[in-house]
């Protein structure tokens, strides 16, 4: 059933925080990077389900861009992170919260031998490259063209404001292809600090692509020869693949990984995970932040955890997201169109084919959202533990008749029989 | 009243976080760097006091260092920030709270068009300068030598683990000296972006300085003329000494200001705000993180900066402040020991005559710790409003008591007779 489109408390938000915040708003979660139709703001969310300003109501496949795993609002999450509110969240130091997740990190994750908290991926994944240099004494940091890292001068994607020396050691290669890597290697000379990759190529706008255990163990040897860090950027995957860190499956140990996102069910969170080899580099450097040792999210990450390891929520949530690919797929067939859908059926990417510009894209997913889908049209999504088979077999229906709407809308878009 | 020193619940945290955390705690709350009997593990807070891990109670002037401004679990200030939790946090975009904060961000402080919000201080500075240079399109920084700004590779007091080219753009010149900002100047030539300067002089381990108004006259007057930023690192200072920022009882206004945390009284949130002339740049520039959408974050700092506002809080603070600079005078000129007390009275520091190696300050703030009482041998400490005149009185008593000891174990203390 189509939804009114009305927002009209959107606009009104929209309109004064276009006089108070730059461009609106910023960053990742700006929908004037997507169709128009999104809504700029929230005004509640509750397991698979989020609320506009409006009040207009979502199935959710964003899950607040990862960090939601368990549900918006889970009940034993929020309960004991507010027990440690109650208690004080901040002191001149951390509670013993903080040694009981470092100790779980360190039982769980099978490459960690130590564990330190912060708030932002991107403050991982910087604290991971300074570790790594710390350790090695050498600079060059290789990263898979395309793949994010965070929004900070060494890795933005953008390089507004950004100066040549921000990146002066890093240097780049293709995810997954070994001689490219190879070659990177040979550019970094005596000076390799680090390989630095993704859990998967979880790229904005591309099809996404598991990484090749081949291509790991390869990387993984060139840092045994060299004595460089491999590098697991988990921030956007960990935990929601495989809680033993994502490359478990694969049979490759990183000796660093840097977490956030997901860990604490969307309390403020970030870590850092490392192997023995690290521990030295980690103990010499110098990290911190005004809110790294506070309790709440601690607490949050524990049960988090906690769940995921006691419970079945990652089954559930792939079973979730292979159910939701699986409709997908019979509806596409169904209309003649050409879908592809790929990586970890829990973080699926769409993308239809020659929809170069997303117009099909777009299209389909505004379609979905006036019906109460909230999809997106070129960043992988993300299940939770929290989405039922009858939240996916509503969101299929709607996503019928949005691929009926796209269809009629797009008349080159690219049918089966074309493929 | 001296307090027994067990503390062995803190012995075994820290034994159990020795196995599992780099060097058992990172950053600037792990205690080994400063003197034996701080507790590393606390259980609790409230008001203005603290309680380790096995439950001793104490007076607290580190504020956990920023954050607590209006008293720890301030029932007002969590209040809101419970609510955006019970509705939500996090969803796919922020809350109608984002909008809120802005705009009282731009009410308040004297220089601020707009406002965006991040969850570090690290953050907040490192955004005011990647907006300086894509505003400006020049690249060197001119920073204060000592002055800390984050721990990131760019400006982070450890070089360890940070490369030559991390800093490639930053030119170091004295604080409060007019000539040695020139010959920075002059060493940017044409490549000036920003000068970055704290509130005050806030650096560890030594006096503290005020701005002096003819020196930040002077460096406004270089930014008109160039065309760079000024930036006002208010992280530490910002809302303790005015809510409309720390340079306005100076009559300077800074280009951009970065905030974090006192602005919502522990809970987690950084701010970056800034002039119409820094907009642009501002809205060219991509910086991002998971949670700085999160809304409950803002709700604590909307009320918080309320409350500041509304009532004498700032006012309070200073006072109590001065109560306790002034009964700390008095103590020390009885016991004939000359204490250095520098900076506003709700951020003091201590500093002894003839302390190179902080003997004197180790000895007097343990003997305080014993006492009950949390002072900081080297870093500029911070007044709430939660602080009460029986309070600071307590304090004094147990200051009183400490500088007996003191004057007992060190034989070299510079005496008020031969200062």
């Amino acid at each position: 059933m189509e939804q009114s489109l009305t927002n009209s408390r959107d606009s009104e938000l929209l309109a004064r925080a276009s006089k108070v915040v730059p461009n609106g708003m910023w960053g990742h979660m700006a929908t004037r990077a997507i169709g128009p139709g999104y809504p700029q703001f929230f005004s509640k969310s509750d397991g698979c389900r989020v609320w506009d300003a409006e009040g207009n109501e979502y199935i959710d496949f964003m899950c607040a861009w990862g960090p939601n795993i368990l549900g918006y609002r889970h009940p034993e999450v929020n309960t004991a992170a507010l027990a440690e509110i109650a208690r004080g969240d901040i002191a001149n130091g951390p509670t013993e919260r903080m040694v009981e997740l470092a100790e779980l990190f360190v039982d769980t994750i099978d490459y960690a031998d130590w564990a330190l908290f912060q708030k932002n991926g991107t403050d991982a994944t910087t604290t991971c490259v300074t570790i790594a240099r710390a350790t090695t004494g050498k600079r060059k940091i290789l990263v898979a063209r395309g793949s994010y890292h965070g929004a900070v001068p060494w890795c933005s994607p953008s390089v507004v404001g950004v100066t040549a020396e921000d990146r002066a050691h890093v240097i780049f290669f293709d995810y997954n292809n070994a001689q490219s890597l190879d070659e990177a290697v040979t550019g970094a000379g005596d000076d390799l600090a680090a390989i630095l990759l993704t859990a998967f190529r979880h790229d904005l706008n591309r099809d996404q692509e598991m990484p090749d255990p081949a291509f790991l163990r390869h990387a993984r040897s060139i840092c045994d020869r060299t004595g460089a860090a491999l590098i697991l950027d988990d921030v956007r995957a960990g935990f929601r693949l495989d809680v033993r860190g994502s490359w478990a499956m694969h049979g490759v140990k990183p000796d660093l990984g840097a977490y956030s996102k997901a860990i604490a069910n969307g309390w403020p969170l970030a870590a850092v995970a490392g192997n023995r080899r690290m521990l030295d580099g980690a103990s010499k450097i110098f990290v911190t932040g005004s809110f790294w040792y506070g309790s709440a999210a601690m607490a949050a990450s524990i049960k988090t955890i906690g769940i995921l390891k006691s419970t079945n929520a990652l089954a559930h949530m792939e079973a979730m997201g292979l159910r939701f690919r699986e409709g997908l797929a019979s509806i596409a067939e169904r209309h003649g169109v050409v879908l592809h859908q790929t990586g970890p059926a829990q973080m699926p990417i769409l993308r239809f084919e020659n929809d170069p510009d997303l117009k099909i894209a777009n299209t389909f997913c505004a379609a979905a959202l006036r019906r109460g889908i909230y999809l997106h049209p070129k960043h992988n999504m993300f299940l939770s533990a929290a989405h039922q088979p009858a939240d996916i077999d509503r969101a299929l229906e709607a996503a019928d008749a949005a691929m009926k709407d796209t269809v009629a809308a797009n008349s080159g878009i690219s049918h089966r029989t074309g493929a």
